[in-house]
């Protein structure tokens, strides 16, 4: 038997927070034409439209078509073409071919954004304040958590599909990046023993999780330190100036053989100047191209790259013996205790940066470990013991991708702020790098 | 030494002819939203805004940049970004990312076309009427061929992608086609002998013609025939229901691997009805999907498939016996008499049909050879005896394209009507389908 | 810092062990012909002279070039052309390109073979019994156990070879498969609690390891229960006949891709008789093609299926209540206390049987742990909790593999008896299948 | 209506004739192994061992199966095992998997040889000499001249396969090629005019042609010339030394996108020494590895490079100005003259070379039109005005491969001297070069 969606934590100020949940997505696309919002420039993306189609259907599909008295739906040819993967639902276009489906066109994708806003407005309200059934409530609070996921890739689809035009267009005016030292880094020791991760309901009523984070667990973890920061852009060139990409001790077997196969030589989006100087990296951001700030956390990097990284600063730096990738357990539990302030103090979409920043003071503890670059951990995803699907369509939300990809922590410069915590699991194959994906080292205890 | 281009064959009122061929693309591209207009279908296939600004780089490119004074490129990417495949030029977009480029946008493009429109006049006034260089005037009317050939193209790709949306959107409101019964064919007899085809521009001035479609030479041809008309929608179906596709007693080699790997079994843009029943196709049209008109000349084959026809036909139909499609010397030869006729009667895209239509008279001759569908030939698309390219640039124009493709006469639905010529040579691979393509049956005379 | 191999367990005998186990080898490919021997069926797969050679390699390479006095190779291009994939011991023949070399052929790879073996004898009785050192005595020991891995790489891959020939050959004449019904399934429970699993040398010196079981570590395991047998074929005939690969819901998103893309629709082998009777399966075996005998464990299934069958088997089955894959933890735990009893008991490559038996006797508890089927579990193959590689070349053995495969245990019909353990880890993509791999069900205690 | 084969030249020899062509294959086989008979190298080449099998298939299948009394197959899979393409037949082995069948191996292939020649002669001789019948006699005359077509293809497809071995071992001992200097070149004046080509049985009874040779048919051909020579090595050498592979301007679009794609920067089988000097090159010979010798036939190329070389001398050499490759007419119509001389000097198989030789002598008019390399010429594989397919399952020989490659002339150092004349017509796609495939030059007359 599936496990239910949790109740939401504050059924009460439910239509408001969809309201403003739901106006943002319009914002990050204010800046977009109609043919930016048009393409997919690789199957793994997806275009800015059908990400503003796709949460629209999420809440006519699993919330109206439910709960609205009378239900039509806006288009009935909506349901099948703005389905990402829910077999329970019915067909699906097929993914690679979503920039193909010029219209609907964006007016009438906002148009039927607007409309079913104002359905759910209606239901909400209708329902009343305290009133609104729980499941209900459940499945409205999955739709704007759901919302916020597309956010993200929003972005991230979106700053691919720039960097594939040769005029490498700005998306934002430049953002005045201070130039400013980051801070050197150490080991921050764990203490291990049994622990406890997850995401537990019952303990933490007010605080959705999705139920890839549940259940709340006990591991054994031996003692082990994590840096105090992620590794940044000039420790990456380091490596990189070391010949650290062609060296086969470094890498995975399959990390090498796709280095070769695609002819990797650096992190996506990285570019040299036209003189081909060592050391002279550009990078291109939503802000357009800029020169490599050293001092800003490394992103846009694979599972293989990460991994490779770890191995040879193990081996190069006297510091960093015995470097490898967290665990997910070791970071979240090392994670944990950072919630609250880290939260507040992260560079999150909210900021505006939208590019990692440097941490520019030091501070005793774990710095950055949320916002700022996705961190990939050793870990596989899979299902946590006594892990239970949530019952009906949305069971397939998460549970049918656990294998062969690997889970990141901690969010990102393009991750809403109120969308991350601590037992938050992404995931992504061993060669997806277009998120901003970055490291941070661990080790075991001496 | 490569041969200079035709002089233009009317240098007085080029101006206005150029802005009447201008005005034409802007208004296949009224009924599109930007969406439309960027997306690329297939690696074959351009986005209609490529289109657009590639015919205009034609201009900026190879007549403003050297014959107007001051030049200036309008943007200095564009002559990178907007190159099909002149090496000379310098680089090129890689052809199947041209739909990754989402900026410039449309309106930018207008905005190019309507300023390169201005140079453009300022230049071929300011020379005058009788002043014009015949150099600068064959390059404008090589221009302007090379718009009309994008105007067919922008139609045939455009068809590509609306019919990728499962939604298979209209282009133009339905015409009322009318359902009236096509004419039996029949085989009019040629008499062969020595003849001379290609173009010859001391015997026609006033008639551009291409660099591959000269010198005019002789040839010797056995007497033949040619079937009186095209084959049709409704005799395609027969070659379906008697198992055609199925049967590798008609198929070249290749054609039948390719029915197979690609799991062909109908023309393009054929599909059943829900049914299934026998016999109930529809095609997807310029106007929506519409029920198949057996009496329309069949379009959308690939050279593949219009052998296997003819090949079935000879062994099927008594009255087809010997049936083969035409050479392209046969075809020139038989077709040559009935240029100015045909191109007058033909159905071209001036008609606004956008489809093949029946013929709905009986008259003795060949009919049908001009507009409606391009005619596949048996002959491979090589240099004529004597051949030179143009000189300059524009001799990448059409001969490094000379091998591997098949030749194609006569001129489609989709084709300018002024745009075809008894001598015109249109050439695609064996697989090509995309095109207003069909066939006319020939034979040895007995 | 990496570790160092393990001190042989026995050196006294390690000749008359080397020479016995060397010997198996030509003995399994003494029913080949030199053509059977050459060919590579896929590009995961070997040819059998490659296993022949590659194995010798080993020895030459790992053990004479170190320790033989005036070192001098058989022929200075077996270094590079039998490298597998040890990027420390330079250039490599590509793998996929392994079948293309017929030259050595196998008289002169025998030969090597013998030339080795003859060297490797002088080697280890000139140093003596008790004098070998034990860097060179851990290096055969690890050389033996490599060659008993390819022994059964040899048979998988051979099988797959011959499958690949339409008349469907037979390696070893049918042995007589006695009829006999399978024993009905139970759950066995088991404890849980802070477990330990992998291979402690300090502990059982005496036992060979591979360093990829290091180093014994502590987990939390909460109870479970393991059926007491594998699934059969006849059980997974049901899974086939309810319609279980048409079916999304019992599939990861991965794995529902490939059964589609790859048009999956039963284990490997498996293939209908003309009649295509539903029921009438036939398996190709390595005696040739056979009925498909319901009572004996299913094998030459992937991850995505034993996945699959177990989602299905919990939905559609009230005994089997959610039945899931066991993680690797779990298997070890449950398994070790059976290990001397199941290895003894076994069906392995030693038997001559060279396919899975039924179980012909209920006995308590957990039944063919040991042989038959490699089991699947649900735990990626990943590195354990301070897991260090071995010192020097054999570094690359196993560590460099840890990513993106998943973890079966146990050994199968084509392992030597004496190369399986409880805490061995085999390894394979989530596709693969040409292994004798089969699955046991786990779930969680109520 | 289809043709008829032609009646047998010589039926009274038929039987001796049978058996002497019939014993040449096995010797050209004898210095290989069986595993070197066994392997595919690419999807386009055989296995030895299938050729020596399809030959035997083309006897037992054409001719056994029709006019032995009582016939019996002597295996019955072999008649799926062993067809190439012929549809009529029924099912075929796929291409791309001929390598995979290791059983039947060499011995029962050799047997079924030994077999089927018994059977053949038992029938020949019971017939008698005169008494054969003509269809009988004429199906043994095409079985004989197609195991000529595949003693060729044996060669050159075990030339790529023991290429593919990094040992590059050595088919015969290195024969002691005389390094002698290539006499200059010269154009040879053709007067052009109507002329006939393709092979007329009723004018030439005594010799075999295909039905691709024939009918024989006039065309009108402009005054040309032709070198007197092909081009060497050498001066292969000077167009890659000055950049030819590099420069788009020399280039058919398609081949310079093959040149690109697939990294071609010299024919195949050469490769720079190990200093990777300009100039040092060696060539990978059926007598191992050897200098390139600069005085010998070019060979080994694609169309796409034949076809660039002559762009690129044309435009670099005085004397080549206007160079073209030949029309498959007119290369005929100069070789015709010279067939009965060139036959007899021509560097066939027989010679034993295994390779293009120079011309030692200068001698007035073509040398070299016969052996030494098959010479591209500029004609699409087309049928001739006319053609028609013999009838029966034979029909599938030649004439459904007629699309997409391009005619080759005159035989090569791998052809069997009996099997080539001057209308013979060999055919490859644009980009094949595993053939002994050079060049001559040709021009229009000034």
């Amino acid at each position: 038997m599936r496990h239910q969606l949790s109740p939401s934590p504050a059924p009460t100020d439910l239509a408001r927070r969809y309201m403003a949940e739901r106006a943002r997505m319009p914002v990050l696309a204010a800046p977009l034409s109609a043919e930016d919002c048009q393409v997919q420039s690789m199957p793994d993306a997806s275009p800015v439209k059908w990400h503003l189609a796709h949460v629209t259907w999420f809440f006519e599909t699993f919330v109206l078509a439910r709960f609205e008295p009378g239900h039509a739906p806006f288009h009935p040819a909506y349901k099948m073409l703005f389905n990402s993967y829910y077999n329970v639902v019915g067909d699906k276009h097929p993914r690679a071919r979503r920039g193909l489906v010029t219209r609907p066109g964006l007016d009438e994708v906002m148009a039927w954004r607007k409309n079913v806003d104002e359905r759910m407005a209606t239901l909400l309200v209708r329902h009343g304040a305290g009133e609104i059934a729980p499941e209900l409530a459940a499945l409205v609070e999955l739709g704007l958590q759901h919302e916020q996921q597309h956010q993200e890739l929003l972005l991230t689809d979106l700053k691919h599909l720039l960097w594939c035009n040769p005029l490498q267009p700005v998306y934002m005016p430049r953002w005045p990046l201070a130039r400013v030292a980051a801070v050197p880094w150490q080991w921050v020791a764990q203490a291990g023993g049994v622990v406890q991760t997850g995401h537990d309901a019952a303990q933490d009523p007010q605080r959705f999780a999705f139920d890839n984070e549940a259940p709340r667990h006990a591991s054994l973890l031996p003692p082990y330190a994590l840096a105090s920061r992620p590794v940044t852009h000039g420790e990456w060139a380091d490596f990189i100036a070391d010949g650290g990409y062609a060296d086969p001790r470094w890498w995975l077997a399959a990390g090498f053989d796709w280095v070769q196969s695609q002819g990797i030589s650096a992190p996506l989006y990285w570019q040299r100047d036209d003189e081909r100087v060592a050391g002279r990296w550009q990078v291109f951001t939503l802000h357009g191209p800029a020169p490599l700030d050293s001092h800003t956390p490394v992103a846009h990097i694979s599972l293989f790259e990460a991994d490779a990284y770890a191995r040879w600063k193990a081996a190069n730096d006297e510091q960093a013996r015995g470097a490898r990738l967290p665990t997910e357990t070791e970071w979240e539990h090392a994670a944990a205790p950072w919630q609250t302030a880290g939260l507040a103090a992260g560079n999150f979409v909210d900021s505006g940066a939208l590019h990692p920043l440097p941490v520019t003071r030091a501070e005793p503890g774990l710095m950055q470990l949320y916002g700022d670059v996705w961190e990939w951990t050793a870990s596989a995803y899979l299902p946590y013991p006594g892990y239970r699907p949530w019952a009906g369509a949305v069971g397939e939300y998460n549970g049918k991708f656990m294998i062969d990809q690997s889970v990141l922590r901690g969010g990102s410069c393009a991750s809403p702020r109120s969308h991350v915590r601590a037992s938050y699991r992404n995931f992504f194959p061993s060669a997806a790098r277009w998120q901003f994906s970055g490291l941070r080292l661990a080790r075991d205890s001496d």
